[in-house]
């Protein structure tokens, strides 16, 4: 199956003039979302990935259906305020100001190996915030998955020597 | 693995007075999480599920890996203003006000099998909207199921008729 027409188009979302990559039709179909999740694992597979990191909130959907295929542990990165423990902030530049995510302070044990994930890899911004929490708290980064990958924003170079693995190009 | 003992109190979160139920300790276990999948997995086997249908956001994560587990496709119902294309909406009492949550028009084919999942079953209000998102699609309810439930709050009553599995009481 051709992941990438399931990927639908809207215009003028969030805002005039952008289009929005909606990855609704794909999760509802569900041979096209159970191969998605077997590509990023298959990728992995060997990797020894420990734990999963999925990022608010679209990346909790392919991240915690891999951490369940993968057998690993899965950690959320979220929005500030939304975790109750103890945690810490990373701080990343947006096209106005300023975003900030959170992940708790106990969420990874030194030296375990992680996967990040994420629905769609833009600028870069969130997940290169998001591999600094984990580095912060002493895991391994064994990679960066998303679904989408919208090429001609360069997120990659916003992941330097990061394993960058993209399931559908644009 | 008493799944239990992976639910951490965080007193006075997210407002003063309310202890808040944390899963993370659970997701942070990755026997915990498989195993708490499997359970729903077991307890609706052979409902012939089309659809999982995940609450924002730490529905999506239970819910996402169940759909992979179950074969089943992934339908998020979010809070207002989040899904791009056209929606259909339902609100719902809160202690102070009201809260709306949102589902897209074709996220569900009249006749589909559906079961929805949330981390929490407090006083039900969220999941009674969302089956009634549901229902207005035509889409047929199985169940509803929830890693913790608060029996103090009687959120079942909110859910009459309903299949209704939680794995962890309060």
């Amino acid at each position: 199956m051709e992941l990438k027409t399931l990927i639908r188009d809207v215009p003028d979302f969030p805002k005039k003039g952008i289009i929005f990559k909606d990855i609704c039709p794909l999760l509802q179909n569900h041979t096209a979302f159970s191969q998605a999740v077997d590509q990023f694992a298959r990728r992995f597979e060997g990797s020894g990935v420990d734990v999963i990191v999925g990022i608010e909130s679209r990346g909790f959907i392919f991240g915690a259906a891999l951490a369940y295929k993968m057998g690993a542990a899965f950690v959320p990165v979220r929005k500030v305020g939304k975790l109750p423990s103890e945690v810490i902030q990373e701080s990343y530049a947006l096209e106005y100001g300023n975003g900030t995510v959170e992940m708790h302070r106990d969420a990874i044990v030194s030296g375990q190996r992680v996967l990040l994930v994420d629905d769609l890899l833009a600028t870069g911004g969130t997940m290169s915030a998001a591999v600094n929490l984990v580095k912060r708290l002493g895991g391994h980064v064994v990679g960066a998955a998303f679904l989408v990958e919208l090429t001609f924003l360069d997120g990659r170079k916003a992941l330097p020597g990061q394993d960058v693995v993209s399931l559908i190009q644009y």
